[in-house]
C-alpha cells in the first residue's frame, strides 16, 4: 500500500508555522507498514487542490489530507475532494446538532453550517476537540482520508478514528530502531557498512548526521512484532562487530542520557570545569530529570584570574603554554576534582571562534581533561565549524571520553 | 513568480525528522515576494526525484531543492535534477580540493569525490560548514537552486549566496522587521495591538510565540527599501506608544545578544551563580562572539554542599529556608560577587521539575537575583512547563532582570 500525504494551508507555504503533522502521520503510516512516497503541501486554493488529489489518486492508495475542513470561506479541501472524484454533499442534521452542541453559551456563527456537509458515502470521523469532522471515504479501491488541520484535532482524530480502519488495508509490521553512534563522521562509518547498506533490504540500514553525530536507522518489514524485532536484533549482532566502539545507543537516547544513566548505576558524582563550553555540557546533563543524582557541581571559569582562582591552575602554566593547552586542561580538571565531593572531573578549554585565533592555535582546538583520583586522560580536539558547531562538538567529544572513560575503552 | 520547494530525504517520508527547511525557505521566499505555491516531499529515489522535478517544472519558475547532495549512493538529487533538464556533470578540481581540504588530519573518503561532480553551467553555491556544495542553474527561463540537507548547511548556504542571486527576479521590495519582547504573555500582548494586527494592510503585523518570548513581525512592500522603511519606522513609533517596556530589540537580535551589548558597552563584568538553570545562562552568553568582554567567570552550585562551599550559602539559611528561596538567591549572588571581579552577579534556583515539588514549593517556581556592590534585587518566577520549558524561561526571566537593571527600570 502507497500513501500520500497531502497538506493544505497558505500558513505552511508562507513558512509561518511547521508542518508537524505531515511528520506525525508518516511516522504513524510508517508503523502500519504503509509506504509514504510523497508530501505535498498545497494552499488554500480549490483549483490546485483539485489538482493535487488526481495527481496522487494515479500514484497512492491511501490520500491523507489535513487541514482545510474550518469554516471560513477559504476552507475548500472538502469540496475539491469531492471534484476530484466526483462525489456531492449532504448536510448532515446530526453533525449540525453536535456542532451547535460545541458552542456552548453562545451562539453558533452561521459560517459553522459549512462543516456539517458531508461527502456521499463517506464515514464520518468524529472531532473530541473542535467543530470540524473528519471523512474516511472508499471510492474506486483508494482511500481518502480528510483531518482538520490544527494538531491538537488531528492526532487523537487519526490516533483513536482513522488508524483502527487503516490498519485493515495492511498485514505488514514495520519496525524502526535507531542505532546513535559518536566520535565517527558519516562517511568512515558508511565505509564500514556499505555493503549492509548496499545489499540489505530487511532490514534496510541507513545513516543520518546531525549535531556533530551519526545515527543509523535500521527498518524491519514482517508479519509480526516479534519476526521484526527478530530481524532487527540480528543486524545489531552484524553491527556491534564491526562498529560497535562508536555506538552508544541502541534505543534512540542521546549521549547526555547515556552518560546520565551509567553515572547513576555507578554512583559516581560528576562536576565540569568548563571554559569556552562556558556551561553547555553541564547545562546538557542538567536537563534530564533527577540529574542531581550525579552532578555535583561545574565551575565556568571564562577569565584566566577564575582559572587561577577556582580551579587552582598555576599562573605559571598560564604563562608557559597558555590557557588553550593540555597542561591547563590537566590543572582545571584536577583542580575543580579537589576541591570538590566528586568521582569524576571533566575540563575544557579551548577556542570556539570566530575570533581568538593565534599563529599555533587555530578556532576549533580544544584540549578536554577527564580526572579521577586514580588517573587522567587528555584528548585534543580539532574542529573546524561556526562557534555553535564548535561548542557542540566540544561537547559531544567531552561526553565520548566519559564513555569511553566509563566503558574501560581508555 | 512561483517558487516550489523540493525536500529530497526518505528520513522526512518516514516521520523521522521535521521538515524545517521547507518552512525556513518559504519564509525566506515570501519575504522576497517569491510566491510558493506547492511543497513536495520526495525520498532518496532517483525515479521519484525526476519526476518530481519535470512536474514542479511545468508549474513553477523556480524550484528549490533541499537534501540529496551527500557522498553516499543514495543521494541522487543532482543527478536527477541533470537528467530533468538534460544536463551533464564534470569533476571540478577545485570542489574536489576544498572537499579534500575539510578533512584535516584524516585521508577523504573515496565517496566523497562523488560530492565534486557540477552540473554543467551551473554556478557554484560555498558550503561553508560541510563538504557538498550547492548549485544554481538557471535552464530555459526556469531557475533550479540545489542544497544540501542538514540546516546547518543550508541555512548559511541560502542566506549568503543563494538570496543575492534570487533577489535579482523580484521587483517588489519586501522588508520585514522582527520587534522582540520579554515579559509578556502573547496574549495580553496581542490585546495591546489588536487594531493594529487587524486593521494594517502595510506594514502587517502578526505575533510569534516561542522560548517563552513573543516577537512582532512586520511586513511591509514597497517599491523601494527607504520607502519600505519608511512604513516600518512609523509603525515601530506606533508601537513604542503602546509596548516600549517589553520590547528589547528592534532588530531580530537575542535577548542574550542584546544584554551582551549592553554590559560591553558600560564594560561591565557579570557572572552567574546558577542551580537549576545550570550553566543554560552562561552558556546562552558565551554563544555571543566576544563573550568573554563581560563574561569573567560561573558557578554552577547544583548540590547544596556546593552552594555553601562556592558562594559561601550559609547552612543556616538552607536550613531554614530551604534552597530553593529568596534567602538563598541572595546569599548565592552575593556570594559569588564578593569572591570575584565583576560588577553584576546573578543567582538563579528553582525547581525545573518534573519532580522535586514540596508541599508549598511547586515545579516551575524560581528565585532569581541580581547583586551589585550597592544594591540587590530578587525576582520570583512561577512558571509551569516541562523541565526544558522552565529552564528556558527561568534563564530568560533572568536576561529580562538585567535588562532592566541596565535601562535603570526596576
Amino acid at each position: 500500500m502507497k500513501a500520500e500525504i497531502i497538506s493544505v494551508g497558505t500558513e505552511l507555504l508562507l513558512g509561518n508555522i511547521l508542518n508537524t503533522n505531515a511528520k506525525f502521520l508518516s511516522e504513524k503510516l510508517a508503523e502500519m507498514g504503509i509506504d509514504v512516497y510523497y508530501q505535498t503541501t498545497v494552499g488554500d486554493n480549490e483549483n490546485r487542490i483539485l489538482e493535487t488529489t488526481i495527481n496522487a489518486l494515479k500514484r497512492a492508495d491511501i490520500l491523507i489530507f489535513s487541514g482545510g475542513l474550518g469554516p471560513t470561506e477559504d476552507d475548500c479541501t472538502k469540496e475539491a475532494v469531492c471534484r476530484a472524484i466526483n462525489k456531492k454533499m449532504y448536510l448532515d442534521e446530526k453533525i449540525l446538532k453536535s456542532i451547535n452542541d460545541f458552542f456552548i453559551d453562545r451562539i453558533m456563527p452561521e459560517s459553522n453550517k459549512k462543516q456539517a456537509y458531508v461527502p456521499e458515502g463517506s464515514r464520518i470521523l468524529n472531532n473530541d476537540f473542535g467543530t470540524a469532522p473528519g471523512f474516511y471515504i472508499e471510492e474506486d479501491k483508494k482511500i481518502l482520508v480528510l483531518l482538520p488541520g490544527p494538531p491538537v484535532e488531528l492526532i487523537p482524530m487519526f490516533n483513536n478514528y482513522a488508524i483502527p480502519m487503516l490498519k485493515l488495508q495492511s498485514n505488514l509490521i514495520i519496525k524502526s530502531r535507531i542505532i546513535r553512534t559518536i566520535g565517527v563522521g558519516e562517511s568512515l562509518l558508511e565505509e564500514k557498512i556499505a555493503d549492509l547498506i548496499h545489499e540489505q533490504t530487511n532490514p534496510t540500514l541507513a545513516t543520518y548526521a546531525g549535531r556533530g553525530q551519526v545515527d543509523i536507522r535500521l527498518t524491519a518489514k514482517a508479519s509480526s512484532i516479534e519476526a521484526a524485532n527478530e530481524l532487527l536484533n540480528t543486524m545489531q549482532i552484524e553491527l556491534d562487530k564491526r562498529i560497535k566502539e562508536y555506538i552508544y545507543s541502541y534505543n534512540n537516547e542521546t549521549i547526555e542520557e547515556v552518560i546520565f544513566k551509567m553515572l547513576n548505576e555507578r554512583k559516581l558524582k560528576i562536576g565540569f570545569c568548563e571554559s569556552c563550553t562556558a556551561g553547555l555540557i553541564t547545562s546538557r546533563i542538567a536537563s534530564i530529570p533527577g540529574a542531581s543524582r550525579v552532578l555535583e557541581r561545574s565551575y565556568i571559569t571564562y577569565s584566566n584570574l577564575s582559572k587561577i582562582e577556582e580551579a587552582n591552575v598555576s599562573q605559571e602554566t598560564l604563562n608557559n603554554y597558555g590557557a588553550v593547552s593540555e597542561e591547563t586542561a590537566v590543572e582545571m580538571a584536577k583542580g575543580l576534582l579537589n576541591n570538590s565531593p566528586i568521582d569524576i572531573s571533566v575540563s575544557v578549554t579551548g577556542i570556539a571562534g570566530p575570533s581568538g585565533e593565534t599563529k599555533d592555535k587555530t578556532v576549533g582546538l580544544a584540549y578536554i581533561c577527564l580526572a579521577t583520583k586514580e588517573r587522567h586522560i587528555v584528548i585534543k580536539n580539532n574542529f573546524n565549524g561556526s562557534r555553535e558547531t564548535n561548542r557542540q562538538r566540544f561537547a559531544n567529544s567531552a561526553f565520548n571520553l566519559i564513555r569511553k572513560y566509563l566503558l574501560e575503552l581508555i
